[in-house]
């Protein structure tokens, strides 16, 4: 079974974008309906992860706290190019995530969307989804 | 092969629970030697995570951690539910974790427990489990 | 498919390691062309990810944000061990990660590399690698 890559076009320094929809996309295609789909992207400043998907105050406030923990500006960092902040965001949420499929359906709960996370735009980014049936 | 779903009754705000017993069970029943388990919560405001499962402080230790690093009471939340900091753990500690399953035995440490935590509660909570076999 | 195995001689407190050419090789002995590499490591105090893989800076960055969040001294925590900033860090960052193998590589962005981190050495440390075909 193949890889599904996608491509966005982020247009801002910090987003959370869903991506379920896409993802449900491709699970239809690959036409599994038992499985698990594991969903990556290949930047070390974004991630990938599942959150509330109503009030877009919590996505505000998820980036307001991360950038509160990890701030963008900090005099002990030494990475020249000035994103450091982005590297420790993307490893703290993670770049992949595994989530089950049964019959046909993505499990989710009815408040979860998966987001891809940008921590460092705006850029244009990838990721990849793969289907696995069992 | 079916996904199991286990219900949670859990009786206070914050709590890690442990739950590999239930997830060897259902190991058990599926009669799968080799392959992986993903383990996921439906939840926002709740996580899947593995720790320390000996010394009952280590878990006392990572909630205080969590809620000093993400407090409860922040001036800059705008979500009005009021749970913004639970939202925020859960996207940081992460829904879902995969393990590897050999000769019919979870691969764990001798001091690993895989936990759900709740960071929300009381609340009646859910989580699925995923045997893939390969 | 038989679970890979191998261990680490970590020499320092705090260090990450590269390991994504040892589970390159262990997806080149499989055989395996297409599915997902699960990585996983049986310890509390240390953890699985990805992050940059060309300036040494960032993992500087890395570990000194992590500790500055999550301190080594704390006069709440209650492990008498004294090491619960390290199963703290250990469960933000996770102790697994899932991969993409297509046509026999890993998918992985030209800037990552797959990281043991170690929050609590200098210890031997083990990691497994299961490649799960599909």
């Amino acid at each position: 079974m193949k890889v599904f890559k996608h491509e966005l076009h982020i247009d801002s320094e910090e987003k959370m974008i869903a991506i379920t929809d896409i993802v449900r996309g491709d699970i239809e295609v690959s036409g599994i309906f038992d499985g698990v789909a594991v969903i990556m992207c290949p930047h070390t400043t974004a991630a990938i992860t599942v959150s509330e998907n109503t009030d877009p105050n919590v996505q505000h406030d998820m980036l307001y706290a991360f950038e509160k923990v990890f701030p963008r500006n900090d005099n002990e960092y030494l990475h020249e190019d000035g994103n450091s902040f982005a590297h420790i965001k993307s490893a703290a949420v993670g770049v992949s995530e595994s989530l089950i499929i049964e019959n046909g359906r993505l499990i989710l709960g009815i408040w979860q969307d998966l987001y891809f996370c940008e921590f460092d735009g705006p850029r244009t980014r990838y990721f990849y989804v793969k289907i696995m049936e069992g």
